[in-house]
């Protein structure tokens, strides 16, 4: 990205309208920027706090086009939107984060290709979509091991844990013999993610590492600071840097990965999102400026805002029922935020809550 | 206000456009609360953020109560709302504040009469309709003293300073021949206010005491802590909690009051507002829960939210002009706020900037 900034009043279109949306959509309204979010639901969070909402499907490109034209750049807030949506918007505003980087991020053995090139440890993987090239994995990569699928998997969802013995043709079954990978099982001791932004004119920040907690394949909780050595923290802002550098990558992007422990200092990446993350919400409550306004800025051309933290934080998410303890979390001394979605789905997140500590 | 919490999916309804309904309907919308705003502008700032608005005529009673229908509970984001729209709203709906702290506080001379009639302390006043009143207030208040109009007066209108030997009919002629009051010129050291906020279960919380410099009779800047003993923010937590007390308050409330100084530690009120105030704008950076969120929480009958600072802080408003700095202020470490108006009038508020520091 190059030029000048966008001036307040310009207007910022985001594709997807759910609680990263919605979370977007107000940082820009802070910095006097409007929004106009394109979604495919009839409602959704992020609706409500923009200036403007277009409900579209992801293959209507005539309104794909027209959204890009009413708009003076677009970002996303999943990284699964279909690639002629992109390239449909794409004819009419300039899209940030570069799509290639989405593309990547939408295929995990793509993805995991990528990191490898770029030299980021990743664990041991090979592509598994066929009963052959699956038996040929087990041997290659070795059970234990996760049976993925390459495309749509997020929340735990799209995945398969094989251990010894594990019947491979039923796994395939499982995950309905779509194109997949094979990847070795990582017994870590911590997961950290790191969330970094990066301006058109190639600035870079981090927020410090979190780390995270998951449950049934969903993020469960965030801490910052994460229990790791500085020595470790330096690592995964270097690998957080390659991956943002080789994408020449606008706006914020969030960097997951594995802590080995037991003495074994080493990263491993477990994936990339081309986005804020659930793992960045800490930054709302924690920090001066947010990874969503950060994101905002960055697609705007702006200069970035400062990712220093001035509390500890602990992120908690509240999935489904979760949320109908909002009155007892009220009378906490905490920060509710919740999404304004009306159906609490098991397994979908409703909102999240953050508990301060000063700064160690 | 008794009965059951607003659940998540309720809707507030906001008399009032402004950049104040603009930060109290995103703190709604973090809580998962809807916003409905009821304006008289074509365009204001809140209504790119909330869920629904009606552009309508404060005069439009039918308007008016159809917007109480629609809505959960209604409260104000600005005190000089005519006391006939409140009462047609309130056909239709609770609206907190109460009606009676608006209307005291909508005239300058029943507030100050509120005031001492509580025994808070306040400057020397007395009514000045006509000349012969004038003339004996200036008598019986003495000169240098501030001729104020009993209504619609803010940001410094509606007030002529009086020195001594000044012409009264000619102060008379430039505000108007309206009635008016004429209150002692006070030499203050310092202008402090606090933000009070109750519930409708009569629990009282108090945001530190904040130090405000004004220029040009619009407040420039606040800072937290303010320059003042333990005892006079004490005594200023006081008598907030008198005035909420009194009016059977419900929601935020500001009190402003000035710091007599040079060894005199009283502390005289200067004027109350009944809604969250400019100079609370701190809150939204240096403490968990904003002015903005706890009034919504007092009105939507939630508990109260934490009023603790991790912070120091200095909020500076944009004035005019001042907004035309952005870029240069996007490059600083501060919180850039920015209302999404867009002509940048002199004397009109178009944003503000935190910056933070340590807490002291």
């Amino acid at each position: 990205m190059s030029g000048a900034p966008l001036a307040p009043g310009a207007t910022i279109g985001i594709l997807g309208g759910g609680q990263l949306g919605r979370m977007l959509a107000v940082a820009a309204a802070q910095l006097g920027l409007h929004c106009h979010i394109y979604c495919d639901a009839g409602d959704a969070p992020a609706y409500e706090v923009a200036a403007r909402y277009t409900v579209g499907a992801y293959d209507d490109e005539a309104a794909l086009e027209a959204f890009g034209r009413s708009v003076d750049v677009v970002t996303i807030e999943f990284e699964n939107v279909p690639a002629a949506a992109l390239a449909a918007v794409a004819k009419a505003a300039a899209v940030h984060p570069p799509l290639k980087a989405v593309e990547v991020s939408q295929d995990r053995l793509a993805e995991k290709a990528f990191l490898r090139g770029l030299g980021v440890p990743v664990a041991p993987f090979t592509r598994a979509g066929s009963l052959a090239e699956l038996e040929a994995a087990a041997t290659a990569v070795g059970l234990p091991a996760l049976l993925k699928t390459r495309r749509l998997g997020y929340d735990g969802r799209g995945q398969v844990k094989l251990d010894k013995g594990a019947d491979l043709g039923a796994a395939l079954d499982a995950i309905g013999h779509v194109p997949a990978l094979l990847e070795a099982f990582v017994a870590f001791e911590t997961e950290v993610s790191v969330i970094a932004v990066r301006s058109g004119a190639g600035e870079i920040a981090f927020y410090d590492p979190a780390q995270n907690r998951h449950a049934q394949g969903i993020l469960a909780e965030t801490r910052v600071p994460a229990a790791i050595a500085p020595e470790v923290a330096d690592q995964a802002r270097d690998i957080a840097r390659r991956v943002a550098q080789a994408f020449n990558y606008v706006g914020v992007l969030c960097v997951e990965m594995f802590c080995l422990g037991s003495g074994d200092d080493r990263l491993l990446v477990n994936e990339i999102a081309p986005r804020v993350h659930n793992s960045g919400h800490w930054t709302l409550d924690a920090c001066l400026v947010s990874q969503f306004e950060n994101h905002i800025r960055a697609v705007a051309g702006w200069p970035l805002g400062s990712t220093e933290r001035h509390s500890d934080a602990v992120m908690t998410n509240l999935i489904g029922a979760d949320a109908d303890r909002w009155l007892a979390i009220a009378r906490e001394d905490a920060a509710l935020h919740l999404y304004g979605k009306t159906e609490a789905r098991p397994g979908r997140k409703m909102g999240h809550v953050t508990r301060l500590m000063p700064k160690t």
